[in-house]
């Protein structure tokens, strides 16, 4: 007999995180063990306010052109459920609307908060003897899931990094003469540099910016910092730099968090980006420009990898296959074979190796002087950003029906 | 006899100036009475240094290319020449070094500052005896160009700004239910809201953001802003901001001022978005993010609009057409002749009504509440982010040979 499937979005979204939602939706259809997928309203929130998205009211058309549509189309959400021991009402109310609606299968698409939440679910519904297969799918632009070799979302934002600093350092080249001679963007990246260090493969195209990454993983020191951007601009005449938005200082402490006034007594607001142009202003009045990339690195679906919508739809359908063979509480994850030609595969991991792990940049990574990316660094970024963009005409910027399960139980809360 | 060329790129550029360079240089090899062209290095400064890139030096292929080329390929500048009365030295510097270098056409291509230097040059070309054709070529993101219709570098901008607005606001329709409720993405336009204004064809896809748009003509009254995004964020649950850089207070200061004037003696803006932010967060405590588009959105050549790439073409061709005709002191704009369908002509016009003028939004274009543009402000921008956007393969990012011409005579300073 057929069960039905919970499908929810979780945390910050990516430009291809609804080709894995596209992805299990489509293969479900295929399977004999599963029957409707539902998907959370908002994410987890939907499943404990039983607000649940029939999936199967939507045409094969939108359900398609998810492949190609930024955002989280069913809505994402920030909870993190406690730990069982701290509210195992929540828990408890999960399994009620599951048990409600006959779910048997739960899909989390989310990050390594999201690993945790999942295998938590997957260990109160063993415990409270609830039949239900746990499976997390792999999302986050910050590519800081641990045993995949790279996480959905991320080739994509690479992609736009690349790209982005690219353009902007031609128009740079161009000014710096007699005008514009520092160049900052700032990029994600709160706690890991993957963001920031894939920028590195915009150095192969001319003019072979950007000269400067700042990197969470390397404390960022201002005297070494002033001196390159000088050194740059002396010899190079201009100079771009790509800085995450999590640098910190010696102390540990967020560069964007420092109190800082401007010329004006104004107190600079958040963001790496102004502070640093701030310093290069007052320290070695350079004229400079800087762009702060914020949700648009995230959401860009038309400048999105050929290379990550791909993956980010298989590892949507191998999830609903693990969960048809049996599996529980795993994360399909892609491993790499080969990177030149690039050849990988997706396997299945357990997610008590994944949950609220956080991967770095490996050291290895990054140059000696902790202002660029290695060749290893560019080997590994390189095929992630590849494949064909898809044409802006076939993007998905609409919404669907968006039909809601009838309700069957007493509101939560 | 042919008699050599003179092409110089001026201020800010776009992604589509080069479109504009590769049309002089091919349209000019096709003329009987133009010979060389040679480009200025960092636009006018060439001239004056005698900094002269011979363009037949490049391959055929590389010129096209340029069509699909970001930034300046030859440099621009900010640098502005004083009027005949105050440096008469400077400007016979110029005619010195068009008369060395055979020089008969000289082809500007900038923005209202750009076309008053185009017209200074013809003047004092005039008085000296020298002949010289002056043509100004139209290029400015900020489309506030006198007499033109729309200013080739604008329709791209005004792409890129609509594209990130609908994919953002499907990213933070995704978050708000649990996190991000306001976004906030900050577009040029320092005395003009044109980029800004643009934005409103984003309200045609999925979620209908910007729910607000902020103008320069229109005076930042911070009381009648937070209560609209108050109202916004209940009745919609988010809301989207597009706002200028050069917005103003009701005394006309900028919001976001700096110490900083550029070599036009403008002030340099910048972080109007933190500063919108620093007030949703304080007044409103509302969670929210912000993204300032700086650069990116004028070198965005892989999200450029065929519209305004093939005008920008157009325009140079039209400018080595009317030199040949004999036209001086004059520049090729673009006559629309029709919203629906789109029709257009490119027509000759004096400098004397562009040069130093600057058009704003119409009033017309503006809804009453000051944040929102009307039916006729739709009507005008649809057509000019049409048309294919390139592939991105297609997009040149490459430098050419830049070959410098022997110079003739003494250093210039």
């Amino acid at each position: 007999m057929k069960k039905n499937a919970f499908y929810a979005q979780s945390g910050g979204v990516t430009s291809v995180i609804n080709a894995s939602a596209s992805a299990v939706i489509l293969e479900a259809k295929k399977s004999s063990k599963i029957g409707k997928v539902y998907a959370g309203k908002n994410g987890i929130l939907g499943a404990l306010r039983e607000e649940l998205i029939d999936t199967s009211k939507e045409s094969k058309k939108f359900i398609e052109s998810l492949k190609y549509r930024p955002g989280g189309v069913f809505g994402s959400c920030r909870y993190k459920l406690k730990s069982i021991e701290e509210n195992l009402k929540e828990y408890k109310r999960l399994i009620e609307v599951f048990q409600a609606h006959d779910i048997g299968y739960f899909f989390y698409n989310g990050g390594n908060d999201s690993a945790d939440t999942a295998l938590k679910i997957s260990q109160i519904s063993n415990k409270l003897n609830y039949p239900l297969q746990c499976i997390a799918i792999p999302k986050t632009v910050d590519n800081d899931l641990a045993v995949t070799d790279c996480c959905p979302g991320f080739g994509s934002v690479a992609k736009y990094v690349v790209t982005s600093t690219i353009e902007a350092a031609l128009d740079v080249e161009s000014m710096h003469e007699s005008s514009t001679k520092v160049f900052i963007l700032e990029v994600m990246g709160r706690h890991a540099g993957w963001i920031a260090g894939s920028s590195c493969l915009a150095q192969d195209s001319h003019p072979g910016a950007p000269h400067i990454i700042l990197l969470p993983e390397v404390s960022f020191n201002q005297k070494k910092f002033l001196s390159k951007v000088k050194d740059t601009v002396k010899k190079n005449g201009f100079c771009v730099i790509v800085a995450s938005e999590g640098i910190k200082d010696s102390t540990g402490k967020f560069i964007a968090e420092s109190e800082s006034k401007d010329a004006f007594g104004h107190s600079q607001l958040g963001g790496v980006a102004p502070r640093l142009a701030d310093l290069v202003n007052s320290k070695l009045k350079l004229k400079n420009h800087w762009a702060v990339a914020d949700y648009l690195q995230r959401s860009a679906s038309h400048l999105s990898s050929g290379v990550d919508r791909t993956q980010a739809y298989e590892v949507g359908k191998k999830a609903v296959q693990f969960a048809a063979n049996g599996q529980n509480g795993v994360m399909p994850i892609i491993k790499r074979k080969s990177s030149k030609p690039y050849r990988w595969e997706i396997v299945s991991a357990p997610l008590t190796k994944i949950a609220n792990v956080e991967k770095k940049l490996p050291a290895g990574f990054i140059t000696k002087d902790g202002f660029g990316m290695t060749k290893r660094a560019r080997r590994y970024f390189q095929p992630l950003v590849e494949g064909k963009t898809d044409e802006l005409k076939n993007i998905n910027y609409q919404a669907g029906k968006m039909e809601m399960v009838a309700k069957k139980l007493k509101a939560w809360r």
